[in-house]
């Protein structure tokens, strides 16, 4: 297949009239567009205005999507231990499998082809095979709670491990190894140390699992971290050895500079979520700091719950203008840091090789993008019109591997309507969850 | 006609199956479907999932729309002197029209109907005609420049006050009394003390017309100011007349103490627009704290080029997230206030009675917004989706003063297509008046 448009190959590669020839999984050739079409004459083409490489969330709950704008406007320990735990915890296989469709629909409507997905504690299957089936890429993982949480989440630590081992052998590296395990305890605050050395010692024994986990995100957690451990979270995850290349720590929002060193010297990758940093609260994240230190920095939507959705277009955005605001300048986190950082970024935290820009050999997991409308005229800087101009709405085509999930603005893997509609009809009842899980609310 | 869905007639009052009638240019009935069904049996019916107010953007640059994203990630000074305002000065007759046609439509497909629309200083006539034509309900105004202004833009205080005149004896109450008149001072820094008062005089001699002009959205501007006249700047706008209930100041970042106080003991509107304020890093406005002394304070998208977009409804959401995040508390700017902020809040700013709110009675400025969307899946609340959630994409149907203007996402009153194609094609040669710019560069 061809795709032809302007082609912004990554951040610093745009050719304003190209095509790029796809093969089976791979991207098989770039450049222009009489070179495309004079090299390979009789391949069946679609144009788009833009394309693009495939957006990564660098750090999603998709399974949290039952519970878009269920507890907007909320204190973080009412909106977690009432809404968003008890939610977790009342997940059942049938309405897990609806809540993944309808998380990984949103993603594939709206350009994210590769997810770092933190799923619940209980059928983790429903969703692997779901992401799977569906074509996404990630690195996917059962949520790890062995302390501090409500019955219903809360399990044995070697239960907890053995069913983490138990899925990385059925799903890790499936789906044409698209589909990969990330160990996912939910943040030191509702993990045992031995839980979080289980952790890295289950990563060590499987060649490209990775780990991923919530980290300082908001001042209460650290506190708590810090009562425990008498250390600095970023600190004491490095001490149990959740620091490193396969490691992803959403947030860190709140870390002093001995954890920046930490960070940085580790390679360990940090996901910012700034609407969910801004709407639950937590506080500004300083990631123009992280990036000048070369720690490497993604993107990501966060929940429904907390967001309210899963378009990593208008993360993109606002990552942009939170640190702006923040520094007092107009001119930090430009566009082209911000593409790179929900792009070839997240597939680096992913720890995707050869994903996350457009390159010959490399996998086809491409966007095509609309600009006939009327917030893309006129239509200055692609480049900077994809960072603060576009939206989810403008992703009309998106392939993952080679496979096309949406051809023309119409999803093709799933009945999008369908999955709406079943969404809309689940009951979701907390009302027992909720009654439980106060017995551990601070 | 009758419209029918979920009505949210103001952020205190949703008819979860409802209907509104309009007759001529007002709001006849609202009621329960099968009240307005059984009364009015016989009238024109259209079906959308919400029917709202429809939205007012408190602080917008319509004909700034041609520079969209043409200076993202740019510094505050060569933003202004390099890019916006030889862009202004280079407008033509025809470009300001193509550039209007450009913003308004923006604003009709994104659902504000009415706007708070800074001009530019030459032109005004065509933006009159067009927001007239297109069926917008606005207060609009020439800037006045009389120092401080590139050649281009710079007037004599008469010339300035006078070609006022000339356009609110011509615009103001035209267009069935849609289109009124702002006296429009750039701001203080770019206005002598003898502008500032003329302003306020015209004010007082023409009935409706209100004042708008740009406040404290700076540093260097307060500092300028204080070194002009040896006051805050909002202390200098009242001390030469310009606070008060028909003032509407856009920004207002950098108060003080006292300078609130004045804005809450005069009644003088705030127009807030956080995009702006974190896109050019002004700043984060106290909003929350104008809100808690009761004053009036609107939202608006401001300009194309530092926005980058005129859609109302994520203004909405930035306003609440980024005062979650100023003050670390998730309970702040919830949904309903934002809500009364984006519709009654800047129709009482824009000094328009009975607009803002679905009412029997009052003006039939309303929306039909759609819900059968992933973002939009489940939908807990209707009222938090529409500031959290919804985008204006969604925005099927847009009525003002009775008249339609979109009706299933076609725009009616213009060719939008031919306007996008006509706003590629101007090709803006900045390059001579970004040189005589330079000369009053700072």
């Amino acid at each position: 297949m061809i795709l032809s448009g302007t082609v912004i190959a990554d951040s610093s590669t745009v050719i304003s009239d190209g095509g790029v020839v796809i093969v089976g999984s791979e991207i098989e050739a770039v450049g222009t567009r009489e070179e495309i079409f004079d090299t390979y004459p009789n391949h069946e083409h679609k144009e788009y205005d833009i394309i693009m490489p495939g957006l990564v969330g660098g750090h999603i709950h998709s399974v949290q999507s039952l519970g878009r704008g269920i507890a907007d406007d909320t204190e973080l320990l009412d909106w977690l231990f009432d809404y968003i735990l008890p939610m977790e915890a009342s997940l059942t296989e049938k309405s897990m499998e609806i809540a993944a469709k309808l998380g990984y629909l949103e993603l594939i409507e709206t350009g994210t082809t590769t997810a770092i997905d933190h799923l619940s504690v209980a059928h983790a299957d429903r969703a692997f095979e779901v992401a799977g089936e569906m074509g996404l890429r990630g690195i996917f993982g059962k949520v790890l709670m062995d302390r501090r949480s409500p019955d219903g989440l809360l399990e044995d630590t070697d239960q907890a491990l053995n069913e983490t081992k138990r899925l990385i052998q059925k799903y890790h590296r499936s789906y044409d190894d698209r589909i990969r395990y990330a160990i996912t305890p939910r943040f030191a605050v509702s993990c045992t140390e031995e839980c979080l050395r289980g952790a890295r010692e289950l990563a060590d024994e499987h060649d490209g699992v990775r780990i991923h986990t919530h980290a300082s995100e908001n001042r209460s957690e650290i506190e708590t971290v810090e009562e425990d451990t008498g250390m600095r979270n970023i600190q004491w995850l490095d001490e149990v050895g959740l620091t490193g290349e396969d490691v992803v720590l959403a947030h860190c929002v709140w870390t002093d500079e001995s954890e920046r060193e930490i960070l940085a010297n580790t390679g360990t990758h940090v996901t910012h979520c700034p609407s969910s940093n801004m709407k639950l609260a937590s506080g500004i994240a300083p990631i123009w700091d992280y990036h000048n230190r070369g720690i490497n920095v993604a993107l990501g939507n966060d929940g429904p719950p907390c967001n309210n959705t899963l378009d990593a277009f208008t993360e993109m955005r606002q990552a942009s203008l939170l640190q702006k605001v923040d520094k007092l300048n107009p001119t930090v986190t430009p566009a082209e840091v911000i593409f790179d950082m929900a792009t070839i970024n997240g597939a680096k935290a992913a720890g995707f090789d050869r994903v996350g820009k457009i390159r010959e050999g490399w996998r086809a997991d491409i966007l095509g993008v609309q600009t006939d409308l009327t917030r893309a005229t006129p239509l200055h800087d692609v480049l900077s019109h994809l960072v603060f101009g576009a939206h989810g709405d403008d992703v009309a085509f998106t392939m993952v591997d080679g496979n096309v999930l949406m051809e023309d603005g119409e999803v093709t893997v799933a009945d999008a309507k369908e999955i709406r509609r079943q969404a809309h009809n689940i009951e979701l009842d907390l009302e027992e969850a909720r009654e439980i899980s106060q017995e551990v609310k601070p």
